[in-house]
């Protein structure tokens, strides 16, 4: 049994064929989907790439691995998947994307080297790396000096100081004049590398390569694509595979805007440079096209992937799992990027297929079940059968919900996702101290409850405004279900969210023990007779 | 500048003359307050010995550090106030009891071998252990093999498996027969050892040596007293100072165990057999007089380092700061030990005496701010004038109100105690989920109000009802305060407790800057020049 883990960087829950996209073709995810399970009410931990991942990496809440915003590293004494599924046996082996940054101070504190193993492996989330490639943002002295996808476009001929910018993340007019990936006015020409050396395919191909020479012994393979990512640069011929009139209706509303009406924070994000910068209808129409051609580049290569396992006999003893670290509001609810809590955001892609048999129940399911990132870990221990561990996850394994139609008793009532904009525009625009510049989803079945650290709530009927335009936040009419969510949160919060050993079991084992030699509480010789038979104090 | 931190284990904030005791005399310790600051207000982040000293030796939150309970490890990523010490080049020097206990599954799949110089610095809390006794729980294989004051009493005739049990321990009759400490009937004899040779007076002469020893360099010695924690048994002459008629009436009301009106979790820790064990008069009057007597000896011992320092010299450069981990019921309440939140139990004497002129303006002050445990790292730091940290610290150093008699701006409005039940009596009594077994005291200048999970709370008017006898906890007329507590509660609790690189001054740098080479949510060459006049991405 091994695991193939793909995961996308900013891909909407709505952008595929299975999830109801209209114009998008997703053929080989949505057969993926057909043989497996489509969660389709999953959730990141946080809406934006390093939390949301540690997340995923770690099975644990942001606030409980540390690493809060990008940059803001994951804790040294937080052990990742990798970790723990090495000592069960497992390769954890790392193709593409971490957004891993180590914890410099505390090693240096710890007296640990960072280029020593115990170094290296922090630094590399607890992955092996068979190629490790964060795009645009290697991490300092851990990372490779240079990003092995310039080197290999250096090899190929694409010249200059980065190759992934000039070339790959570039396009080209019929002119052959070109333009930086960065112009999004021009993100619907081709980009500068044909198919095969763009970035998806290459990556796709390490994966092979890597299952080509991994030999026996169990793995995880984290196919971790950059894509369909920013800058929206696609080679023909997806660049032009889809037009303006493949382009859905932006989500959004004036009131969302309106300055009497509009969550504070919500809008101090709206007007910030980069949001106002994807509301015009232009800017979608540039970017969506190329933004849809990346995911069905992605999908293109999935169908190779597979029909290479296929060929070689793994796709009965390999469980694939398809996600994403979070989406991209692309004009929607007038921002652009990631960071706040709407669907199109914060909710995400999650399928898994398990070609083992006890998974034939739910073949081709769509569960509504309530799914955090954070379960991903304890899932893939769950499938190689790994022990109690004597650390603490926080997600739960899905394989009940793999294995069984119903829904599991005492599933979660409520999925949380966290936000810390201390670093943002946002926090400037409204004077908040970074300490207090943080924002909580709590959404259950039906509603979507925001919280804003010294601002209102908002709040969202998922079930009469799917689209997450009415914010009743403000609406007297809905106070109590605001309480009940309010008191969700703070039940959540008031855990202990630190604590990494002594798991339940191991409390369990301890509770009520007496401690070895000592006799407290005890008046003379009857009552230590009575309490502790055996004991033999001196004198 | 150097700093002699003294703690005791298990003392009471009511049990000084300075505080208000009327039988028992501590000049020596009040001698210190009329020179410094006595904080009457001052309570440990949790009434059990390590997580309290934990949080006491990290400057953090027992939630924030992991260490919830005694044995549950402080995780392998917290810096202490040795670490930070050090960097600033003031050793952080250990002489009695931390009751540290590594983090070894942590140091494990880090890789750290507890016998390197890390593995070691992490069990000793960062201390440097000039001599480290935790009293009967040395802490398995990272502590020493056998107790130094065992050695000790061994060196001077006193025999058997544990000489810690068997002599210092024991009480001895007048025809000579000899009782087990932990019977405690038999508490109100004198031990089996001489004054000189009990715990008290040897690690006092303990922190002397280190003192003859230290030569220059700046330094703090914890200089951390066993007693007067159990067992109660104190050498003569102090075992008899103190009679019957010393001792104050229990601070108790048949309403607090009236199973109709108590508090579920309270009274499940009054049902507890060692509580049970406190509550008769007769063992009151057994151990009230020795644990009044072993806290006289430690002022006498106290009486004899100053007089030592003096004659060196020392007093004019030492900050001399008196504290304990926790107090004791002694059967107020119906209750023994401590556990719970009362007054007796979470409230500690913390006195600071800071010899430098700035000083002068406060001392001899009693002072009612509010003040944490956690506050006594920052103020060291602040005292040896440490630069701002990389780590989080989340208490506040109280040299404003060492140097000036107002109370500073902005000073904290709720102190905060924690206490995790999950391996007690009480969990089992109440069929308590481990995860669940939580309570957290939240007070302010009036009302202390603890919140136990899936119970309702419970609410002392400490101005009109200091003894804590009237628990308002369901009382009607008393809505608004507890809405208003369990509010703070809340705000407190949502914090982020685990981040501890990237303080809140470093994130003020790194708001709203653009990252390096990324021009996200830009149009065109005219948007880009406007917004980044410096950039030029390729081609």
């Amino acid at each position: 049994m091994n695991v193939l883990w793909i995961m996308c960087d900013q891909l909407r829950f709505d952008y595929l064929s299975c999830a109801g996209h209209p114009t998008l073709e997703t053929p080989n995810i949505d057969a993926l989907a057909a043989r497996g399970v489509r969660f389709d009410r999953a959730y990141v931990q946080s809406p934006i790439c390093a939390p949301s991942r540690m997340s995923a990496y770690t099975g644990r809440y942001c606030r409980s691995h540390g690493s809060t915003w990008n940059g803001f590293p994951l804790r040294i004494g937080e052990p990742t998947l990798g970790d723990h599924l090495r000592k069960i046996g497992v390769r954890p082996v790392l193709v593409g994307k971490t957004h891993m940054v180590p914890d410099r101070a505390g090693m240096e504190w710890l007296g640990i080297d960072p280029a020593s193993p115990v170094g290296r492996n922090h630094a590399e989330c607890g992955f092996e790396p068979f190629i490790r490639d964060d795009g645009i943002h290697p991490d300092g002295p851990l990372a490779e000096p240079e990003l092995s996808y310039n080197r290999y476009l250096r090899e190929n001929g694409y010249g200059g100081d980065n190759p992934w910018e000039e070339w790959a993340n570039a396009t080209e007019d019929k002119d052959g004049s070109a333009h930086s990936g960065w112009l999004m006015r021009y993100n619907g020409l081709p980009a500068r590398v044909p198919d095969e050396h763009s970035e998806t395919p290459y990556m796709t191909r390490k994966a092979m390569e890597f299952m080509e020479t991994a030999g026996d012994g169990p793995w995880l393979c984290h196919l971790s694509f950059i894509k369909p990512h920013w800058p929206y640069v696609v080679p023909a011929p997806y660049n032009d595979m889809y037009g303006k009139d493949d382009i859905q209706a932006a989500i959004r509303h004036d009131r969302e805007r309106d300055g009497d009406h509009a969550h504070p924070v919500f809008r101090a994000f709206q007007q910030s440079r980069i949001c106002r910068g994807f509301v015009d209808e232009a800017v979608r129409e540039a970017i969506i096209p190329p933004y849809m051609g990346l995911i069905r580049q992605v999908d293109d290569q999935l169908g190779e992937l597979f029909a290479f396992m296929e060929a070689r006999g793994m796709m009965d003893d390999t469980m694939i799992v398809f996600s994403s670290d979070h989406g991209d509001y692309l004009g929607d609810h007038w921002m652009g990027e990631k960071d706040q809590f709407h669907d199109v955001s914060a909710r995400v892609p999650l399928i898994i297929c398990d070609p083992r048999s006890k998974a034939d129940a739910t073949r081709g399911m769509v569960r509504a079940d309530l799914v955090e990132y954070i379960d991903l870990a304890p899932t893939f221990l769950d499938a190689f059968g790994g022990a109690p561990l004597p650390h603490i996850l926080e997600g739960r394994s899905l394989m009940p919900l793999l294995h069984d139609r119903a829904e599991p008793e005492a599933w979660r009532q409520y999925a949380i996702s966290e936000y810390d904009y201390s670093t943002r525009y946002a926090r400037i625009a409204l004077d908040v101290p970074p300490e207090d510049a943080r924002m909580t989803m709590v959404c259950d079945a039906r509603w979507k409850y925001i919280h804003a650290e010294g601002f209102r709530p908002m709040l969202f009927d998922l079930e009469n405004d799917p689209l997450e335009l009415n914010d009743l936040g403000a609406d007297p009419a809905h106070e109590a279900v605001r309480n009940r969510m309010y008191e969700a949160l703070c039940a959540w919060s008031r855990k202990f969210h630190t604590r990494i050993t002594v798991p339940a079991a191991l409390v369990e084992r301890n509770t009520n023990v007496e401690v070895p030699g000592v006799y407290i509480g005890v008046w003379d010789e009857t009552d230590l007779k009575r309490h502790f038979p055996n004991a033999t104090p001196q004198p």
